[in-house]
């Protein structure tokens, strides 16, 4: 019985997750290095050296939206879900843990872009966010306490369909990694827009 | 109909928001480079020293002043907004984006402060930070459903004029980037009293 | 009287508790040394490099859960609060101390994980965590103003029990880190199971 | 009239607050030095390196509890404010501003501990954050409609008092800071007891 008395709110779990997620995602921009007093560049080099940290400034971008949508997915979900148990609040710990971890695998891409073992380390960090993103939702639709009871069966393919897309892109972009690392990063541009494209197709499919 | 639907509270939003400016705003002090155990001076320069950081600690200043009043910009607008949608949305993730990198300009400018580049870099983020919130306003009036109805067209055009004001400030900071690039971030503390002048101007206007 | 109207409501305990447990865990990550544009290391050697720093990344992933698990023992624990007096607020206090020195801690520990004092370091800190979370929990049902009525002494005696454990595993530790400091910390990854292994124990107790 | 519809709400002001206190008190940690890779000290001199931190490790204490009370305080303020004008709203962002400086502050203090310098710097940080404090009680109190109803002259009275008291302590510091700058930071110590060194004059005074 105690596991219905579980003593731990959603809005906790809420306020722990927009917490972690502002702090990695304002935390991306300490990897876009400056060099200061005692290593400071000549200041005539100050334009060229700026040019150069070009694959920094993508990285910064592109890990800020991503780190933006998987929150937005994260309150997305728990729209619908109105209780939380002992699972539930692992598979939190254990999303969050690699959110927290992402910075580091942002300033890893920015560094050494051209390596693969980076670009792997990146895109796989992402990929576990994702697919404890995707547990978190697992669990609460397979449980009827967790979740609200309004919910219909075409959120529950929507959510599904973006997941599949996501992993998609993941994986072409682990393939990428060993072939030509530079670009293993660029797929996931399109994953800002997948929302509109899976609309698109669902609406031809609705006709 | 999905779109009437959008599973994200304004809370959410507000919540983040306050995370990002308030680790933002911290951050700014990290800039302000104190040589650390390997590096230290010498204690004798260390009042000498200080006194050499004194355009990082003017920026410093600016900028958190700077960032607390887009800040309150942004929580005012959203005392008129009751709902969101995914475009506003997208215009606070990429409004954000730019707050998270503003302390990587500050710290440019407060090393660099007699580069037009830096200087330049500088004052189009800021550029950048108001014309997102420029967007998110005018997405949200030009939407009967997204604001409260007792907005009047008073508020509107006040919001107009500062912004208007912001604008004008940044293009001549823009230009003084070219010629005097220490003092062309100095125009900005006029934007600390813009309601105060913008006030005055409208009482004239009223009588 | 004035004793009575302690001007903090718990909400403000908790948001301040929300965002320096956030930080802190974001921080650990922090403790990751990557080397940036001055001292980059060679491109080939980086998978190498990645690999060398285990001891950083199993203390990394120790230090997130550990710290997941303070969090949710202080909301458990406040869950059946109701209100805070200037005690408590010193016992709060001096735990978040400490909860805030823990990334400084973990550093130590991923850097010289080899040295006695570093294992020693990293043990106490979490022992002191864990005390003042005990005395938190003693000075709020010693006081019957402070906790809601309906708590029962199944809870008390369970929370306890979680208590002596982690204590417990503590003491093994130190030993350990001065005979193998190397290994010191394995112990504590029994505690994330220390609710199945305690509930298992009830459960056999309870027949 | 647009004066009294000041659209930003107490909470918003509050949640700020929590943040940059939260990430400021986190930050005091970063001030503690461990020399990482490039720079690795010699592990057999690990315990003498760590205690020879320990002016870092007590401005970190000092620094941390110092913040906290600055933190009680201004919630304790807002318990009895209902309403903010654009004034207070200065007052505040100013206040923060030297609350979000004073990590640095604790890092110039911890590394020139025996520089005058320092010791003025580190006081002087403290010294506006409490007269800030001040003014914003000031403010609340000089003008009926930003504050309940219920306020007792007793409560103003303490208030003052405590405030004096601090102001005391920084004078006695600053003017230690030009004799023995190693100790002029002691004499904080003793506010962390003025409320309870108040309440027993208060005691007598009453009887």
């Amino acid at each position: 019985m105690s596991q219905d008395k579980f003593e731990l709110s959603i809005e906790r779990i809420q306020s722990l997750t927009d917490g972690i997620f502002a702090f990695a995602m304002t935390l991306l921009v300490i990897n876009i290095d400056l060099p200061s007093t005692p290593h400071k560049i000549d200041p005539e080099l100050l334009g060229k050296y700026l040019f150069s940290l070009w694959p920094d400034f993508f990285h910064y971008v592109l890990s800020f939206i991503l780190l933006s949508l998987f929150w937005v997915e994260h309150h997305q979900q728990f729209y619908y879900i109105k209780k939380i148990n002992r699972k539930a609040l692992w598979i939190n710990i254990l999303n969050l843990l690699f959110v927290a971890l992402f910075p580091f695998s942002t300033s890893l891409m920015g560094d050494y872009s051209s390596q693969s073992i980076a670009a792997t380390f990146f895109i796989s960090n992402l990929l576990v966010i994702k697919i404890f993103l995707y547990l978190n939702w697992v669990n609460a639709i397979s449980n009827k306490e967790l979740i609200v009871s309004d919910i219909n069966e075409e959120i529950i393919f929507e959510k599904k369909s973006h997941h599949l897309f996501f992993i998609i892109t993941s994986l072409i972009g682990l393939v990428l990694a060993f072939i030509i690392p530079e670009w293993s990063t660029l797929p996931f541009v399109l994953t800002f827009f997948h929302r509109s494209i899976l609309k698109n197709k669902k609406k031809l499919y609705n006709k």
